[in-house]
Protein backbone atom coordinates (compact mmCIF):
# COMPACT_ATOMS: atom_id res chain seq x y z
CA UNK A 1 0.00 0.00 0.00
CA UNK A 2 1.08 3.42 -1.04
CA UNK A 3 1.01 5.26 2.54
CA UNK A 4 2.57 8.75 1.35
CA UNK A 5 -1.14 8.69 -0.75
CA UNK A 6 -3.29 7.80 1.33
CA UNK A 7 -5.32 10.77 3.74
CA UNK A 8 -4.42 11.48 7.32
CA UNK A 9 -7.86 9.95 8.28
CA UNK A 10 -7.57 6.59 6.47
CA UNK A 11 -3.74 5.67 7.83
CA UNK A 12 -5.20 7.05 11.17
CA UNK A 13 -8.09 4.31 10.82
CA UNK A 14 -5.75 1.61 9.66
CA UNK A 15 -3.35 2.44 12.88
CA UNK A 16 -6.46 2.24 14.86
CA UNK A 17 -7.95 -0.92 14.50
CA UNK A 18 -4.43 -2.20 14.72
CA UNK A 19 -3.23 -2.79 11.20
CA UNK A 20 -0.18 -0.71 11.02
CA UNK A 21 2.46 0.23 13.51
CA UNK A 22 5.83 1.34 11.66
CA UNK A 23 7.27 4.71 11.21
CA UNK A 24 5.27 7.25 9.66
CA UNK A 25 8.07 8.76 7.75
CA UNK A 26 7.09 9.64 4.14
CA UNK A 27 3.13 8.82 5.29
CA UNK A 28 0.75 11.17 3.72
CA UNK A 29 2.63 13.79 1.57
CA UNK A 30 2.18 17.26 2.65
CA UNK A 31 0.50 16.97 5.97
CA UNK A 32 1.86 17.79 9.16
CA UNK A 33 2.90 15.05 11.82
CA UNK A 34 3.36 15.96 15.52
CA UNK A 35 5.47 14.53 18.61
CA UNK A 36 3.26 13.79 21.59
CA UNK A 37 3.89 13.94 25.17
CA UNK A 38 1.50 13.00 27.89
CA UNK A 39 2.07 14.04 31.34
CA UNK A 40 -0.24 14.61 34.86
CA UNK A 41 -1.54 18.23 35.32
CA UNK A 42 1.15 19.22 38.02
CA UNK A 43 3.72 18.78 35.23
CA UNK A 44 2.07 20.50 32.59
CA UNK A 45 2.94 24.13 33.30
CA UNK A 46 6.73 23.35 33.94
CA UNK A 47 6.52 21.62 30.59
CA UNK A 48 4.46 24.67 28.97
CA UNK A 49 7.37 27.03 29.94
CA UNK A 50 10.06 24.60 28.58
CA UNK A 51 8.61 24.47 25.41
CA UNK A 52 8.05 28.02 25.31
CA UNK A 53 11.72 28.17 25.97
CA UNK A 54 12.93 26.20 23.56
CA UNK A 55 10.74 26.88 20.60
CA UNK A 56 12.98 25.05 17.79
CA UNK A 57 13.19 22.04 19.06
CA UNK A 58 9.80 21.88 21.14
CA UNK A 59 7.34 24.51 18.81
CA UNK A 60 3.95 23.51 20.56
CA UNK A 61 1.19 22.32 17.82
CA UNK A 62 -1.49 22.04 20.26
CA UNK A 63 -2.51 20.96 24.47
CA UNK A 64 -5.48 19.48 24.70
CA UNK A 65 -7.89 20.15 27.56
CA UNK A 66 -7.05 18.25 30.75
CA UNK A 67 -8.62 15.06 30.48
CA UNK A 68 -9.32 15.12 27.19
CA UNK A 69 -8.54 12.31 24.50
CA UNK A 70 -9.71 14.44 21.53
CA UNK A 71 -7.93 16.76 19.13
CA UNK A 72 -9.64 20.11 18.88
CA UNK A 73 -7.59 22.04 16.07
CA UNK A 74 -4.95 19.77 14.41
CA UNK A 75 -7.01 16.91 13.36
CA UNK A 76 -11.02 15.80 13.17
CA UNK A 77 -12.25 12.55 15.11
CA UNK A 78 -8.88 11.80 16.24
CA UNK A 79 -8.21 9.92 19.60
CA UNK A 80 -4.85 10.55 21.21
CA UNK A 81 -5.03 7.30 23.09
CA UNK A 82 -5.07 4.96 19.74
CA UNK A 83 -4.33 6.91 16.93
CA UNK A 84 -0.39 6.43 17.18
CA UNK A 85 1.09 3.69 15.47
CA UNK A 86 3.50 3.10 18.81
CA UNK A 87 3.63 4.73 22.43
CA UNK A 88 5.91 4.64 24.99
CA UNK A 89 5.62 4.84 28.51
CA UNK A 90 7.56 6.02 31.55
CA UNK A 91 7.28 5.15 35.05
CA UNK A 92 10.02 7.24 37.17
CA UNK A 93 11.95 8.21 34.21
CA UNK A 94 12.57 4.21 32.91
CA UNK A 95 10.64 3.09 30.04
CA UNK A 96 8.50 0.44 31.07
CA UNK A 97 6.85 -0.90 27.98
CA UNK A 98 6.04 0.01 24.43
CA UNK A 99 1.79 0.05 23.34
CA UNK A 100 -0.03 0.09 20.26
CA UNK A 101 -2.62 1.80 22.51
CA UNK A 102 -2.66 3.74 25.53
CA UNK A 103 -6.39 3.46 26.85
CA UNK A 104 -5.95 1.20 29.55
CA UNK A 105 -3.51 4.13 31.09
CA UNK A 106 -5.88 6.95 31.04
CA UNK A 107 -6.50 9.09 33.87
CA UNK A 108 -8.42 12.42 33.85
CA UNK A 109 -5.58 14.75 34.98
CA UNK A 110 -3.56 14.16 31.64
CA UNK A 111 -2.93 16.74 29.46
CA UNK A 112 -1.51 15.55 25.84
CA UNK A 113 0.86 18.00 23.92
CA UNK A 114 1.29 17.64 20.17
CA UNK A 115 5.04 18.73 18.91
CA UNK A 116 5.65 20.27 15.70
CA UNK A 117 7.98 17.15 13.93
CA UNK A 118 10.24 17.30 11.22
CA UNK A 119 8.73 14.80 9.28
CA UNK A 120 6.37 17.74 7.82
CA UNK A 121 9.20 19.26 6.35
CA UNK A 122 10.41 16.22 4.36
CA UNK A 123 7.53 16.37 1.89
CA UNK A 124 8.85 20.14 0.87
CA UNK A 125 12.26 18.85 0.62
CA UNK A 126 11.22 16.47 -1.89
CA UNK A 127 9.20 18.60 -3.65
CA UNK A 128 12.19 20.80 -3.77
CA UNK A 129 14.15 17.87 -5.86
CA UNK A 130 16.59 17.03 -2.35
CA UNK A 131 16.04 13.40 -1.26
CA UNK A 132 15.61 12.09 1.96
CA UNK A 133 17.98 9.49 2.84
CA UNK A 134 16.00 7.41 5.63
CA UNK A 135 13.39 7.69 3.31
CA UNK A 136 14.79 6.16 0.36
CA UNK A 137 16.44 3.69 2.55
CA UNK A 138 13.25 2.70 3.93
CA UNK A 139 14.40 3.26 8.09
CA UNK A 140 13.93 5.47 10.51
CA UNK A 141 15.49 8.68 10.75
CA UNK A 142 18.81 8.77 12.70
CA UNK A 143 18.45 10.80 16.13
CA UNK A 144 21.06 11.87 17.88
CA UNK A 145 21.75 13.65 21.56
CA UNK A 146 23.72 16.54 21.47
CA UNK A 147 25.97 19.29 23.80
CA UNK A 148 23.58 22.36 22.74
CA UNK A 149 21.74 22.67 26.04
CA UNK A 150 18.32 23.62 26.33
CA UNK A 151 16.99 26.33 28.58
CA UNK A 152 15.62 24.60 31.42
CA UNK A 153 11.95 25.30 33.00
CA UNK A 154 11.17 24.16 36.49
CA UNK A 155 11.98 20.75 36.83
CA UNK A 156 12.36 20.05 32.90
CA UNK A 157 16.35 21.04 31.50
CA UNK A 158 18.77 18.90 29.52
CA UNK A 159 20.78 19.13 26.01
CA UNK A 160 18.78 19.40 22.68
CA UNK A 161 18.11 15.87 20.33
CA UNK A 162 19.13 16.22 16.70
CA UNK A 163 17.92 14.39 13.38
CA UNK A 164 20.38 14.15 10.71
CA UNK A 165 19.40 14.23 6.89
CA UNK A 166 22.80 14.00 4.85
CA UNK A 167 22.60 16.74 1.88
CA UNK A 168 24.85 16.77 -1.00
CA UNK A 169 26.72 20.18 -0.39
CA UNK A 170 25.06 21.57 -3.61
CA UNK A 171 21.47 21.09 -2.15
CA UNK A 172 22.54 22.42 1.43
CA UNK A 173 21.47 26.56 1.14
CA UNK A 174 18.48 25.21 -0.45
CA UNK A 175 17.55 23.16 2.28
CA UNK A 176 17.91 25.45 4.78
CA UNK A 177 15.64 27.61 2.95
CA UNK A 178 12.81 25.39 2.47
CA UNK A 179 12.83 24.30 6.00
CA UNK A 180 13.83 27.89 7.66
CA UNK A 181 10.46 29.12 5.98
CA UNK A 182 8.28 26.49 8.63
CA UNK A 183 9.28 27.09 12.40
CA UNK A 184 6.60 25.35 13.71
CA UNK A 185 8.01 21.97 12.67
CA UNK A 186 11.82 22.93 13.85
CA UNK A 187 12.24 25.30 10.98
CA UNK A 188 16.42 25.90 9.84
CA UNK A 189 18.68 23.38 10.70
CA UNK A 190 20.30 23.86 14.06
CA UNK A 191 24.51 22.46 12.71
CA UNK A 192 25.61 21.96 9.19
CA UNK A 193 28.50 19.21 9.21
CA UNK A 194 31.07 18.40 11.62
CA UNK A 195 29.29 15.74 14.31
CA UNK A 196 32.33 16.34 17.01
CA UNK A 197 31.25 20.31 17.00
CA UNK A 198 27.53 19.29 18.81
CA UNK A 199 29.06 16.43 20.97
CA UNK A 200 27.78 13.57 18.77
CA UNK A 201 31.05 10.82 18.67
CA UNK A 202 29.30 8.25 16.22
CA UNK A 203 27.63 9.46 13.56
CA UNK A 204 26.91 5.81 12.50
CA UNK A 205 25.48 4.91 16.28
CA UNK A 206 22.13 7.14 16.36
CA UNK A 207 20.60 7.29 20.25
CA UNK A 208 17.68 7.05 18.37
CA UNK A 209 16.20 5.07 15.15
CA UNK A 210 18.29 3.91 12.36
CA UNK A 211 21.83 5.25 11.43
CA UNK A 212 21.93 6.29 7.21
CA UNK A 213 24.56 6.05 4.53
CA UNK A 214 26.22 9.48 4.19
CA UNK A 215 28.14 9.63 0.73
CA UNK A 216 30.75 11.33 -0.88
CA UNK A 217 29.67 14.67 -1.27
CA UNK A 218 27.26 14.97 1.03
CA UNK A 219 27.20 16.67 4.70
CA UNK A 220 25.13 15.54 7.87
CA UNK A 221 22.86 18.36 8.18
CA UNK A 222 21.13 18.70 11.85
CA UNK A 223 17.97 19.78 12.57
CA UNK A 224 16.23 20.38 16.35
CA UNK A 225 14.24 17.11 17.14
CA UNK A 226 10.77 16.72 18.96
CA UNK A 227 12.35 13.68 21.03
CA UNK A 228 14.26 16.47 22.83
CA UNK A 229 11.07 17.10 25.07
CA UNK A 230 11.52 13.42 25.47
CA UNK A 231 15.04 13.24 26.72
CA UNK A 232 14.22 16.66 29.10
CA UNK A 233 11.46 14.28 30.19
CA UNK A 234 13.61 11.15 31.17
CA UNK A 235 15.94 13.56 32.92
CA UNK A 236 13.51 14.45 34.96
CA UNK A 237 12.01 11.26 36.14
CA UNK A 238 8.76 11.84 36.63
CA UNK A 239 6.46 9.32 38.14
CA UNK A 240 4.37 8.63 35.05
CA UNK A 241 4.15 9.98 31.22
CA UNK A 242 3.35 8.23 27.96
CA UNK A 243 4.81 9.48 24.94
CA UNK A 244 5.01 8.39 20.87
CA UNK A 245 7.95 6.09 20.06
CA UNK A 246 10.56 7.57 18.12
CA UNK A 247 9.30 7.92 14.82
CA UNK A 248 5.82 6.76 15.06
CA UNK A 249 3.93 10.34 15.13
CA UNK A 250 0.48 11.46 15.10
CA UNK A 251 -0.56 12.48 11.69
CA UNK A 252 -2.62 15.68 11.56
CA UNK A 253 -5.08 17.02 9.11
CA UNK A 254 -3.13 20.21 8.53
CA UNK A 255 -1.09 20.77 5.53
CA UNK A 256 2.25 22.11 5.89
CA UNK A 257 1.65 24.90 3.75
CA UNK A 258 -0.57 26.18 6.67
CA UNK A 259 1.62 26.06 9.00
CA UNK A 260 3.38 28.58 7.12
CA UNK A 261 2.06 31.41 8.69
CA UNK B 1 15.30 64.66 24.33
CA UNK B 2 14.99 62.29 21.78
CA UNK B 3 13.63 59.23 22.83
CA UNK B 4 14.17 57.10 19.37
CA UNK B 5 18.34 57.17 19.59
CA UNK B 6 18.74 56.54 23.42
CA UNK B 7 19.54 52.58 24.32
CA UNK B 8 16.83 50.56 26.43
CA UNK B 9 19.14 50.63 29.48
CA UNK B 10 19.30 54.47 29.24
CA UNK B 11 15.29 55.01 29.12
CA UNK B 12 14.70 51.86 31.25
CA UNK B 13 16.65 53.88 34.36
CA UNK B 14 15.14 57.29 32.98
CA UNK B 15 11.37 55.55 33.84
CA UNK B 16 13.04 53.53 37.29
CA UNK B 17 14.26 57.17 38.35
CA UNK B 18 10.61 58.53 38.03
CA UNK B 19 11.74 61.22 34.94
CA UNK B 20 9.49 59.31 32.04
CA UNK B 21 6.10 57.99 32.05
CA UNK B 22 5.22 58.57 28.65
CA UNK B 23 3.87 56.05 25.76
CA UNK B 24 6.60 54.51 24.82
CA UNK B 25 5.78 54.27 20.73
CA UNK B 26 8.93 55.36 18.47
CA UNK B 27 10.99 55.17 21.81
CA UNK B 28 14.62 53.47 20.83
CA UNK B 29 14.27 52.43 17.63
CA UNK B 30 15.30 49.31 16.34
CA UNK B 31 14.31 47.61 19.65
CA UNK B 32 11.66 45.07 20.47
CA UNK B 33 8.88 46.29 22.97
CA UNK B 34 6.67 43.67 24.95
CA UNK B 35 3.16 44.04 27.05
CA UNK B 36 3.48 42.62 30.23
CA UNK B 37 0.72 40.45 32.39
CA UNK B 38 1.53 39.60 36.39
CA UNK B 39 -0.51 37.14 37.53
CA UNK B 40 -0.57 34.66 40.61
CA UNK B 41 1.34 31.33 39.41
CA UNK B 42 -2.17 29.36 39.85
CA UNK B 43 -3.64 30.97 36.57
CA UNK B 44 -0.35 30.91 34.99
CA UNK B 45 -1.07 27.76 33.62
CA UNK B 46 -4.37 28.89 31.82
CA UNK B 47 -2.99 31.67 31.00
CA UNK B 48 0.14 30.34 29.16
CA UNK B 49 -2.14 27.89 27.41
CA UNK B 50 -4.95 31.05 26.22
CA UNK B 51 -1.03 32.30 24.83
CA UNK B 52 0.00 29.33 22.83
CA UNK B 53 -3.81 28.79 21.20
CA UNK B 54 -3.27 33.04 20.39
CA UNK B 55 -0.29 33.46 19.14
CA UNK B 56 -1.30 36.39 16.62
CA UNK B 57 -2.29 38.20 19.64
CA UNK B 58 -0.53 36.70 22.41
CA UNK B 59 2.89 35.76 21.18
CA UNK B 60 4.78 35.34 24.56
CA UNK B 61 8.51 36.70 24.14
CA UNK B 62 9.72 35.51 28.04
CA UNK B 63 7.95 34.09 30.75
CA UNK B 64 9.97 34.81 34.46
CA UNK B 65 10.30 32.16 36.79
CA UNK B 66 7.85 32.47 39.67
CA UNK B 67 8.31 35.62 42.15
CA UNK B 68 11.25 36.67 40.18
CA UNK B 69 11.90 40.13 39.10
CA UNK B 70 14.94 39.77 36.85
CA UNK B 71 14.49 39.39 33.08
CA UNK B 72 16.64 36.55 31.96
CA UNK B 73 16.55 36.65 27.73
CA UNK B 74 14.97 39.58 26.83
CA UNK B 75 17.47 42.30 29.12
CA UNK B 76 19.84 42.87 31.15
CA UNK B 77 19.50 44.32 34.72
CA UNK B 78 16.06 45.11 34.27
CA UNK B 79 13.70 45.10 36.86
CA UNK B 80 10.13 44.09 36.19
CA UNK B 81 8.48 45.99 38.97
CA UNK B 82 9.80 49.61 38.31
CA UNK B 83 11.12 49.79 34.71
CA UNK B 84 7.87 50.18 33.10
CA UNK B 85 6.41 53.94 32.61
CA UNK B 86 2.97 53.12 33.86
CA UNK B 87 1.31 49.77 35.24
CA UNK B 88 -2.17 48.79 35.74
CA UNK B 89 -3.65 47.02 38.72
CA UNK B 90 -6.74 44.90 38.69
CA UNK B 91 -8.91 43.29 41.45
CA UNK B 92 -11.82 40.94 40.48
CA UNK B 93 -11.35 42.66 37.05
CA UNK B 94 -11.77 46.00 38.11
CA UNK B 95 -9.28 48.47 36.94
CA UNK B 96 -8.14 49.99 40.53
CA UNK B 97 -5.03 51.92 40.17
CA UNK B 98 -2.41 52.93 38.19
CA UNK B 99 1.37 53.48 39.19
CA UNK B 100 4.90 53.83 38.17
CA UNK B 101 5.92 51.32 40.01
CA UNK B 102 4.64 47.84 41.03
CA UNK B 103 7.28 46.45 44.26
CA UNK B 104 4.85 47.67 46.74
CA UNK B 105 2.36 44.75 45.69
CA UNK B 106 4.88 42.57 45.51
CA UNK B 107 4.52 38.54 45.74
CA UNK B 108 6.68 35.25 45.82
CA UNK B 109 3.75 33.87 43.53
CA UNK B 110 3.66 35.73 40.75
CA UNK B 111 4.98 34.86 37.56
CA UNK B 112 5.25 37.73 34.81
CA UNK B 113 4.76 37.28 31.10
CA UNK B 114 6.25 39.77 28.28
CA UNK B 115 4.39 39.54 25.32
CA UNK B 116 5.43 41.00 21.66
CA UNK B 117 4.28 44.86 20.94
CA UNK B 118 3.29 46.31 17.63
CA UNK B 119 5.29 49.04 18.52
CA UNK B 120 8.33 46.89 17.90
CA UNK B 121 7.12 46.36 13.58
CA UNK B 122 6.97 50.13 13.70
CA UNK B 123 10.58 50.86 13.09
CA UNK B 124 10.64 48.39 10.08
CA UNK B 125 7.86 50.82 9.16
CA UNK B 126 9.59 53.46 9.21
CA UNK B 127 12.62 52.20 7.62
CA UNK B 128 10.40 50.90 4.70
CA UNK B 129 9.13 54.75 4.08
CA UNK B 130 6.03 53.94 5.99
CA UNK B 131 4.69 56.54 7.81
CA UNK B 132 3.10 55.63 11.44
CA UNK B 133 0.47 58.04 12.05
CA UNK B 134 0.03 57.93 15.97
CA UNK B 135 4.14 59.14 16.28
CA UNK B 136 3.22 61.95 12.94
CA UNK B 137 0.78 62.82 15.70
CA UNK B 138 2.63 62.58 19.01
CA UNK B 139 -0.15 60.53 20.57
CA UNK B 140 -0.83 56.92 21.77
CA UNK B 141 -1.70 53.99 18.79
CA UNK B 142 -5.64 53.52 18.65
CA UNK B 143 -6.83 50.46 19.70
CA UNK B 144 -10.28 48.86 19.41
CA UNK B 145 -12.25 45.49 20.77
CA UNK B 146 -13.22 43.41 17.86
CA UNK B 147 -15.90 40.30 17.48
CA UNK B 148 -13.01 38.17 16.55
CA UNK B 149 -13.31 35.50 19.21
CA UNK B 150 -10.13 33.96 21.09
CA UNK B 151 -9.54 30.35 21.53
CA UNK B 152 -10.63 29.83 24.80
CA UNK B 153 -8.08 28.25 27.45
CA UNK B 154 -9.08 27.42 30.94
CA UNK B 155 -10.71 30.49 32.60
CA UNK B 156 -9.80 32.83 29.89
CA UNK B 157 -11.55 33.35 26.47
CA UNK B 158 -12.27 36.65 25.15
CA UNK B 159 -12.57 38.59 21.88
CA UNK B 160 -9.30 40.22 20.01
CA UNK B 161 -8.18 43.89 20.56
CA UNK B 162 -6.50 44.99 17.70
CA UNK B 163 -4.02 48.06 16.69
CA UNK B 164 -5.04 50.47 13.78
CA UNK B 165 -2.19 52.12 11.56
CA UNK B 166 -3.69 54.10 8.63
CA UNK B 167 -1.85 53.45 5.24
CA UNK B 168 -2.27 54.61 1.81
CA UNK B 169 -3.46 51.96 -0.61
CA UNK B 170 -0.04 51.82 -2.41
CA UNK B 171 1.62 51.10 0.65
CA UNK B 172 -0.14 48.31 2.13
CA UNK B 173 1.13 45.01 0.34
CA UNK B 174 4.62 46.37 1.63
CA UNK B 175 2.88 47.36 5.34
CA UNK B 176 1.97 43.54 5.11
CA UNK B 177 5.37 42.08 4.09
CA UNK B 178 7.32 43.90 6.46
CA UNK B 179 4.98 42.97 9.52
CA UNK B 180 4.32 39.15 8.39
CA UNK B 181 8.14 39.00 8.71
CA UNK B 182 8.12 39.51 12.63
CA UNK B 183 5.86 37.22 13.74
CA UNK B 184 6.84 37.36 17.37
CA UNK B 185 5.87 40.75 17.83
CA UNK B 186 2.44 40.17 16.15
CA UNK B 187 2.98 39.55 12.64
CA UNK B 188 0.70 40.22 9.71
CA UNK B 189 -2.56 42.11 10.06
CA UNK B 190 -5.79 40.67 10.84
CA UNK B 191 -7.60 42.78 8.71
CA UNK B 192 -7.65 45.52 6.24
CA UNK B 193 -10.36 48.46 5.29
CA UNK B 194 -14.21 48.17 6.98
CA UNK B 195 -13.94 48.65 10.73
CA UNK B 196 -17.74 47.73 10.67
CA UNK B 197 -16.60 44.01 9.21
CA UNK B 198 -14.79 43.39 12.73
CA UNK B 199 -17.60 44.70 14.93
CA UNK B 200 -15.64 47.87 15.31
CA UNK B 201 -18.51 50.71 15.29
CA UNK B 202 -16.20 54.02 15.35
CA UNK B 203 -13.11 54.47 14.28
CA UNK B 204 -12.91 57.67 15.62
CA UNK B 205 -13.60 56.44 19.56
CA UNK B 206 -11.00 53.59 20.11
CA UNK B 207 -11.75 51.15 22.58
CA UNK B 208 -7.87 52.08 24.11
CA UNK B 209 -5.36 54.55 22.88
CA UNK B 210 -6.09 58.02 20.94
CA UNK B 211 -8.43 58.73 17.76
CA UNK B 212 -5.74 59.39 15.30
CA UNK B 213 -6.09 61.40 11.08
CA UNK B 214 -7.67 58.95 8.55
CA UNK B 215 -6.78 60.96 5.21
CA UNK B 216 -8.12 60.30 2.15
CA UNK B 217 -6.32 57.36 -0.07
CA UNK B 218 -5.58 55.35 3.18
CA UNK B 219 -7.51 52.38 4.59
CA UNK B 220 -7.95 51.47 8.18
CA UNK B 221 -5.19 48.53 8.49
CA UNK B 222 -5.63 46.30 11.59
CA UNK B 223 -3.42 44.08 13.72
CA UNK B 224 -3.18 41.41 16.40
CA UNK B 225 -2.88 43.34 19.72
CA UNK B 226 -0.82 42.98 22.85
CA UNK B 227 -3.82 43.95 25.08
CA UNK B 228 -6.10 40.56 24.07
CA UNK B 229 -4.75 39.01 26.68
CA UNK B 230 -5.86 42.45 29.32
CA UNK B 231 -9.35 42.12 27.89
CA UNK B 232 -9.39 38.22 28.23
CA UNK B 233 -8.17 39.07 31.99
CA UNK B 234 -10.33 41.47 32.56
CA UNK B 235 -13.42 39.32 31.71
CA UNK B 236 -11.60 36.46 34.13
CA UNK B 237 -12.00 38.40 37.00
CA UNK B 238 -9.21 37.30 39.10
CA UNK B 239 -8.66 38.64 42.18
CA UNK B 240 -5.21 40.47 41.62
CA UNK B 241 -3.47 41.04 38.11
CA UNK B 242 -0.92 43.97 37.16
CA UNK B 243 -0.47 45.01 34.08
CA UNK B 244 0.89 47.89 31.68
CA UNK B 245 -1.22 50.47 31.17
CA UNK B 246 -1.82 50.62 27.03
CA UNK B 247 0.79 51.90 25.10
CA UNK B 248 3.43 52.18 28.13
CA UNK B 249 5.43 49.29 27.43
CA UNK B 250 8.75 47.22 28.30
CA UNK B 251 11.73 48.17 26.00
CA UNK B 252 13.78 45.27 26.06
CA UNK B 253 17.30 44.96 25.04
CA UNK B 254 16.72 42.63 21.86
CA UNK B 255 16.43 44.05 18.35
CA UNK B 256 13.60 43.31 16.10
CA UNK B 257 15.87 42.18 13.53
CA UNK B 258 16.74 39.31 16.61
CA UNK B 259 13.23 38.58 16.37
CA UNK B 260 12.97 37.21 13.17
CA UNK B 261 14.61 34.16 13.21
Amino acid sequence: MDYRTLSPAQVRALIREGKLSSPTAGMCGGYAQANLVILPKALAYDFLLFAQRNPKSCPILEVLDEGSRQIRYMAKDADIATDLPKYRVYEYGVLTGEYKEVSAFWRSDFVSFLIGCSFSFEEELLQAGISVRHIEEGCNVPMYLTNIPCESAGIFSGNMVVSMRPIPYRDIPRAVAVTAAMPRVHGAPVHIGSPEAIGIRDIHRPDFGDPVTIREGEQPVFWPCGVTPQAALMASKPAFAITHAPGHMFITDVKNVELKL
